[in-house]
């Protein structure tokens, strides 16, 4: 297996990528390919290690690419114009079998535009989506879609429910993962018209596609566990995601405050720790290692734009996973099966 | 000052509505009217405290109301057919002016249904809207539509603003307090037509109409305490609201069971437990007492439906303040006054 890594995308890069790269090529067994300046790459390498890469390990390598999309680009004219920038010399390496997987913390606009141009969307899905993982109760929470497609009709949200179940049966092992409908209330006549109609179709077409469509799920009630997937337009699920990052800040904020705030309570720490640490681990959305982007070809990843070491090196291991797993492969085989079931009915 | 409090609404009433108007009746000075079955009222009232209604405090009364709308009543129908029922009732009183504020914790449909069709807007404000209050770090965040309105306009937007702005003056005392439109990124490209067309005209009307805009706020941004109103549509704002509900479930079920999850953590916590304490009152958004109904003529609060007696009590003494602040009423007198300048321009 090669995991790409676009090495210049990033609030951190090429820094963090580097590291994170080097941190995690003991953890995996594929190959991990730095995309970017080779020669900035190798001096990098050998400022922070004070050795070639190749003294690092066998199965990390560089593949040169002269230009970077920067935040400010935009996206479709990044990805059409940059021929020779990482993430478009990523992409194309992902086109051509050359890699398995390609990951890039860098431009989301142009990861996403780069995705669907260079690597293409699966047969039969319309739209291809940003799916997070949240953690919840016990468990963890995908949410799709994540921030990709602002505007979205129903049989978007259908797909979305479909490609979620494909994905979280074969990379979480859970057979029937009950999927629900981001909404502001549990009865079918709640929220807006997206909404309203999302509901109507999944109901209609849930069991002959095999999805455990449990309903409308309230924002109170997602975090339970007892959900697996919520599906949501890109715009009400960017929210989403955005706001349960906030709030997981604030949580931390005060929580290291209150604990520091008097030598008494620095003392209480210093028994205390593990509990909290266990609520930290709990909570941190990070160890699930970025978002994946659904309805394509072949596995991209989208890592956190402040991606820092760490947060590489565990969207790394967790990139090789989703290979393992083959979802993508099994989400191209239902549909396009779909679809010539279609025609020849 | 009179408080009427809707005796008969809500998941727990009336105990938990009654034992509330009980508990808070010391640590306020106004009148506390109770809108219910009195029959039913007043044996509760022996039932949990062995004497009279009378006898608990001389400022503590029963407005008979012989019919309850349910949950599951629709709201139009319920306020225009249940004439007797203790939401009706205690709208009526508001606006006779027989009391100052009316609190509910029913059928939330029914109370905006009844807060327009009874009460009525104040003139220049289309639609009224749901402002809740969260808590922030070291702050608090109006969040403004809540929920009362599924499909906004631009022009709503902007008036939600305005009336944020005239609240959190008078109430927490914020000469110009800060307003962000929440979105799912910072430029003004971002977002969905109504986000993108509300920064254009909230950005063209700010200086004129005293509101201090400061652009596109996403969730991740919002409880940092430099946000003092996030303005939104009711469907983005109410899955906004009930997402930092289950997060904060989630996080304070995990962080319980962590504590008491062997023994050495139970003794952790005993002597951690002020830290933790403090979180939790930091991230109590049940403190802040209920929802404001902004944009009618006179105060309505909804109480959470799920609310116990501690909430009820806290609501109670929250309306109080809102009354005592007079922002309503001055919320009137510039939009009315607004409206005569445009008239005479």
């Amino acid at each position: 297996m090669k995991i790409i890594l676009d090495a210049m995308g990033g609030d951190n890069a090429p820094d963090a990528n580097i590291k994170g790269a080097v941190n995690a090529i003991n953890k995996v067994k594929a190959e991990v390919v730095l995309v970017g300046k080779e020669e900035v790459i190798r001096s990098k390498v050998k400022q922070f290690y004070g050795k070639e890469i190749e003294e690092i390990s066998d199965r990390l390598k560089i593949r040169n690419a002269t230009e970077t999309i920067e935040m400010e680009d935009t996206p479709t004219l990044a990805i059409k114009r940059k021929k020779d920038s990482s993430m478009v010399v990523g992409f194309k390496m992902l086109k051509e079998d050359e890699g398995d997987v390609f990951i890039s913390a860098g431009n989301s606009g142009a990861l996403l535009t780069g995705a669907t141009l260079i690597v293409g969307r699966i047969k039969g899905i319309d739209r291809p989506a940003l799916a997070g993982i949240l953690p919840a109760y016990k468990s963890q929470l995908l949410l799709i879609d994540a921030g990709s497609n602002t505007n979205c009709k129903p049989i978007n949200l259908l797909q979305f429910a479909q490609m979620s179940t494909i994905y979280l049966r074969n990379t979480f092992g859970i057979e029937k993962p009950a999927i629900g409908l981001l909404n502001i209330g549990t009865e079918e006549t709640k929220g807006n018209e997206l909404v309203r109609e999302s509901y109507k179709l999944l109901k209609e077409k849930s069991e002959e596609l095999g999805i455990n469509f449990v309903g409308n799920v309230e924002g109170r009630d997602a975090f339970s566990g007892k959900i697996d997937a919520i599906v949501t337009d890109g715009f009400t699920g960017n929210v989403f995601l955005k706001t349960t990052e906030g709030l997981g800040k604030f949580v931390k904020r005060t929580l290291t405050e209150s604990f520091t705030s008097n030598l008494l309570s620095k003392i209480s720490y210093l028994i205390a720790h593990k509990p909290i640490k266990r609520l930290s681990k709990a909570m941190d959305y990070k160890s699930y290692g970025g978002a994946l982007f659904l309805g394509v070809k072949k596995p991209v990843v989208k890592a956190h734009g402040s991606s820092d070491e760490i947060l590489f090196e565990y969207t790394i291991i967790q990139a090789e996973k989703f290979v393992e797993n083959k979802a993508v492969d099994k989400m191209k085989e239902q549909f396009e099966t779909k679809k010539e079931e279609d025609i020849h009915e």
